[in-house]
């Protein structure tokens, strides 16, 4: 049986055993046993629990080893200490799935998580795959299957639909569960991970992926135990064209940069997630509402072509809302074609047939004038979207019948645009548009955001062709961290240029290499210790004539020995000073959960007080990594503001890109890599790095050695 | 009878003309009656046609003249070529307010716009007031006055309570008032004002400010008619603690700078409204469910003085959204004390006792537990609001007594604290809680929004005391834009400060004048018609020497004939170079709507790529000069980074603020002022305007000649 096969075994199953099954409802051991009776499951339940012969009503047996056949799933809700027996009993029987309600493992301790270890092994050794321990456990509402102690369908059944719902978090999976009926959303799966021991949000999506029976799915995170799976998942989800809205909770403070100057510690967790995340298609989300706004759009299936909105109004005051909704989000509204325009204001005198289109006051007279903007909208006016401000018109019993039967027809029409109404009333009247596909919103500017966010995610499309990377031999690292010219050759060898310089050893060779570069030359102490050279006045600019070569060369030495007696000193370089270009910075960084993040951004003010940097997770291309340097706000510097020459950024994008690769091949040794400054030159004369660290774990530190 | 008896007989009738009234419920001078006796109108219905005898049951009156008694109010809905005669007919009868619903007047183009010109002057002449033309109405459901055609009101009527609206969108305003009604809010008073002829939203908050039976203002408002009026609104209405949440629909492109250099270029017209609204303490929102979330919550009157939160869970997961977004807003959720902590990890071992406090799934088993936790948060954690994340839980039916139960007399021992709870369920068992005083969210995120509206709003206060301004003599400006030197003259004598400078009418005086403020100097052209002098070679830095001030003036006076030969030289201006400050600019600019307003930057790229500006409305004092200043996001640059000198932030904040008092006194020929670059220096050594340009309107060009 393979992964996918037990998962749905997990999810929908033909019949459940329910070990630890009791006869009061409200318990966890009865909760699920009542909701399935109660919504009529339609695979066999199967109680387990010694001391009863009948439980809700239903046979009950005293084992598991008693069991007349063997159950696809198992929900299992017995104290802690009696699961790994259970475990055992179920792996005897052959069931190959099952849902851990006990709590008392990993989350209260030491103690526990040892515990929830020898339950993984004993689940692997009896090829039984686990939800949980400490879930709220899964339904599937379609088949009637709640093998779940939510107290949460006490307010009902969700409704049947398209939408499935994966969360780490049992209480807010329940209320996402709870949120989406209570909007009228249609969310068939829920499935809530726990403490993860086995499966993960991933497997979850993934198995949503593949069903046929989801289309749209909502996930809430706290911890990605998993990344790779994650990602792959993603990726899936992508080329399957169904929309994976995430709420990756537990942010940090996002804005505040650590104190080092490292490039390394502008990259807090919640910016890498959001950038690798983000880079595999998910919808990232910050509340539950946002979630549900998007996931309601994206269930209907509906992805324009086109990215654009077209406002159909009564209101002039609403359709100034909705556009300066759009306006904010950069959603395109462009304007009707002047001829249409034109037959418009014969239509109507005083319309306004721009976009937003204001049919006005008098369609509530005569229907038919906005029948007649929608269409005209979707025809003529070609909007990937179009939005119907009605507001409580729309609501009302006696106009809500004409409205339906102008609207019915264009969503008929037009299957490749999405339709959505501004609405109020009745929630019963409000469902039959629904029902027709017509969306409906009570906010204009919750429409606007929700259907901003579809109509991206439909422009960004299927995941792009891959292109291929940047090549060059295998990485071999040094056994410790080089020192800045040691660092400078590494890298060369991969194709990232640093200006042209020398490690000399002593003065004279100093000088010899100044006149080969030519003056005026920088000059700076080579030691693998001395992190930051130009606090302690080892880095000279400026340096004119050998005789200030000269006086630099002693300077720069007699400040290293002051500030950083025990410091190794390997000599000092020697650079020629470029200038004319736009200062960047580029660097590396080991993220916990993605290993190797690259990080981009202008020099100065940009990255030190706005914090305004890229990020994006190694290896990728020249391709990707232009769209990570364009992607900040400061991108105009380079790409020549107020008249200035443009930047080099084809060599500054393949430089990025090399480092990726570089970064990704490097295995777990590699700490960080900070290129601060990058000189970017004007366009085609190349970008350099001029200071380069890279930090290694020391050999024999436990890192991988490759 | 004064202005706000007059817009209380509109607004509070104790009887009611209605012209052009008609027994078809469903049409414009018919809907009004309908809606009243449905209503119970407190007051007397009047209707006025020559062609019935009675109207929906009513005797009717075949003219005003014939009315049996001087109405409070009239509705005019006849054609607009009957309502001058009608106008007058009331003004004959004594009635001094009309709500006057025919269209066909200014927003149908000029012929209307005069048509209505003389309405007013009509109007004026009997002495009454006007609402509309062009409006949809006014009603005040307390009375049972709906003395509107909306067809909102098919849906229900309002529900009792004390939030106001008022807009100027007819359909706008009605679709805020059917929002409130459907997520359960009171709002008894709605005027909406059309054409504004006469009656502004101004003057609906105005009323309503002074209106016992409204203590929150929701205000929609597209154009700014009478900036003074509103601004004194909205003082009113601080000073008498009623919160007023506008949304001022027509943003224009805030983010995209026009192409001039002038700092005036830089305030866009929604930027300007956005600062000077803010300054006189209006809540601004851009959404109608913003709007009506801050509403609720402000609603409630409770205004607390310590701006936190606290959150209690019964999901960790919840509790982690809820801080990302507290964090996000700037919203503090500080810690509980060590102490209480240590109680509550006593009381449940699980729970987690910091803040988010989650008190988890146990809680279900032990409702007390819940308040508990919600009481230690209010009393020893001493946040100003508190949010339970209760969800579905609390929205089933059994557990809602429970709760209710317990925090029912929390909100009777706190009254000075917001309590909400994020809760799902049927919304006649969620209306319990709101009818005990608890505020209840669906998302938890919303809540956070509007609670941190409401908090600041709380902390804002009262209209701060007025500090005195800087005075200084009558402004004098001269018949026409002034060249630099004499700007900074003017300037000077307000205590605004250039560097040492001198304008040399040749080549030896400008050697005598550097000379005397030693090098090195910079030069510049001298003249009133170029503006952009580097752009031409009109400007020369670091000169270090006598030969050096004798080619650049040369050089100057050259560049200067080429590029500008029409321009008008009359010298060259010689200035010390300064140097080690940091380049800032500050400007005026005429606002259409708020006259002049100063403007405060950094320079370089703060302004040119990131539009880091504040903006103000003039005059102000220093102490305002300064909180602007440290408002933009690279203030930290002034602040000292990274270990430079801090900037002299007192002498820029005396600069600007005299600068605003300079501007608000120089009548309506100052069209701009630019000061780019000014320097600030290091903490104690001053401020000084590099530059200078003063844009006046000629004198005889129709502005004012003050």
């Amino acid at each position: 049986m393979n992964t996918l096969d037990q998962l749905s075994n997990l999810i929908s199953p033909g019949s459940v055993a329910v070990i630890g099954a009791s006869d009061d409802p409200l318990r966890i051991g009865g909760r699920p046993i009542a909701a399935m009776l109660k919504a009529g499951y339609r695979g066999r339940i199967l109680p387990v629990n010694p001391k009863r012969d009948a439980v809700q009503g239903l046979p009950c047996f005293a084992s598991v080893a008693d069991l007349p056949e063997t159950p696809d799933a198992a929900l299992i809700a017995v104290p802690a200490k009696l699961v790994p027996r259970t475990l055992a009993d179920l792996g005897a029987k052959g069931c190959r799935a099952a849902t851990l309600f006990s709590s008392g493992f990993a989350e209260t301790g030491a103690e526990g998580e040892a515990a929830q270890r020898e339950l993984v092994a004993l689940a692997r050794k009896h090829g039984i795959r686990l939800l949980g321990p400490n879930t709220l456990g899964v339904y599937n509402a379609e088949i009637g299957y709640f093998g779940t102690f939510s107290s949460s369908l006490d307010l009902g059944f969700p409704r049947p639909g398209t939408i499935g719902i994966a969360s780490q978090s049992g209480a807010f999976g329940a209320h996402l569960s709870a949120l989406a009926r209570q909007q009228g959303l249609g969310s068939s799966v829920l499935i809530t991970t726990g403490n993860e021991a086995d499966i993960t949000v991933s497997d979850a999506i993934s198995w949503m992926v593949q069903s046929d029976r989801t289309n749209v799915i909502c996930a809430y995170m706290e911890a990605i135990n998993d990344a790779d799976a994650l990602l792959a998942a993603l990726d899936a989800a992508r080329r399957a064209g169904k929309p994976v809205i995430l709420l990756k909770a537990g942010r940090s403070a996002v804005g505040a940069r650590a104190a080092a100057s490292h490039t390394a510690s502008l990259t807090g967790n919640a910016v890498v997630a959001d950038a690798v995340l983000s880079q595999h298609g998910a919808i990232l989300v910050q509340d539950s509402e946002a979630m549900m706004d998007i996931a309601y759009v994206a269930s209907r299936g509906v992805f324009p072509s086109t990215r654009s909105l077209g406002v159909v109004t009564v209101s002039g005051g609403a359709g100034i809302v909705a556009s300066d909704a759009a306006e904010g989000l950069g959603l395109p509204m462009p304007p009707m074609p002047d001829a249409v325009q034109k037959r418009l204001k014969d239509l109507l005198p005083y319309a306004s047939p721009v976009n937003p289109l204001d049919c006005t006051a008098q369609a509530l007279n005569d229907p038919s004038l906005f029948e007649k903007f929608t269409s005209v909208a979707l025809e003529e006016g070609g909007y990937g979207a179009a939005l119907c401000f009605l507001t409580y018109v729309a609501g009302a019993p006696a106009m809500s019948e004409v409205i339906l039967k102008a609207m019915a027809p264009l969503r008929r029409d037009h299957p490749d645009r999405i339709i959505a109404l501004c609405a109020l009333g009745d929630p019963e009247i409000l469902r039959r548009y629904d029902d027709a596909g017509i969306l409906v919103f009570n906010d204009p500017c919750r429409a606007v955001r929700a259907i901003d966010t579809v109509l991206r995610y439909s422009e960004a499309g299927t995941a792009p062709a891959k292109v291929p990377l940047p090549q060059a031999g295998p990485v071999a690292l040094p056994d410790s961290s080089p020192d800045e010219a040691r660092a400078k050759d590494i890298l060369q060898a991969w194709g990232i240029a640093a200006a042209p310089e020398y490690a000399a050893a002593d003065a004279d060779e100093a000088v010899k290499a100044a006149e080969r570069f030519g003056y005026p030359v920088v000059m700076k102490i080579l030691s693998p210790d001395i992190v930051h050279k130009s606090d302690i006045g080892a880095v000279r600019l400026d340096i004119a004539d050998a005789d200030a070569v000269r006086a630099a060369h002693g300077a720069i030495l007699a400040a290293a020995a002051r500030h950083a007696p025990d410091a190794e000193v390997t000599g000092v370089l020697v650079a020629k000073q470029l200038s004319g270009g736009v200062e960047c910075l580029m660097g590396i960084n080991r993220d916990a959960t993605f290993g190797p993040v690259a990080v981009f951004g202008l020099g100065g003010i940009f990255v030190e007080l706005l914090n305004d940097v890229a990020v994006r997770a190694c290896p990728f291309g020249p391709d990707e990594a232009r769209e990570m340097i364009l992607s900040i706000r400061g991108s105009a510097i380079l790409q020549g503001l107020r008249g200035q020459a443009p930047a080099d950024i084809d060599a500054l994008a393949g430089m990025l890109s090399r480092l990726s690769v570089f970064a990704a091949g490097a295995g777990e040794r590699l700490m960080s890599i900070d290129l601060n400054p990058v000189l970017a030159m004007p366009e085609g004369q190349g970008a350099y790095a001029l200071d380069a660290v890279i930090e290694l774990e020391p050999v024999g530190h436990g890192g991988d050695t490759t």
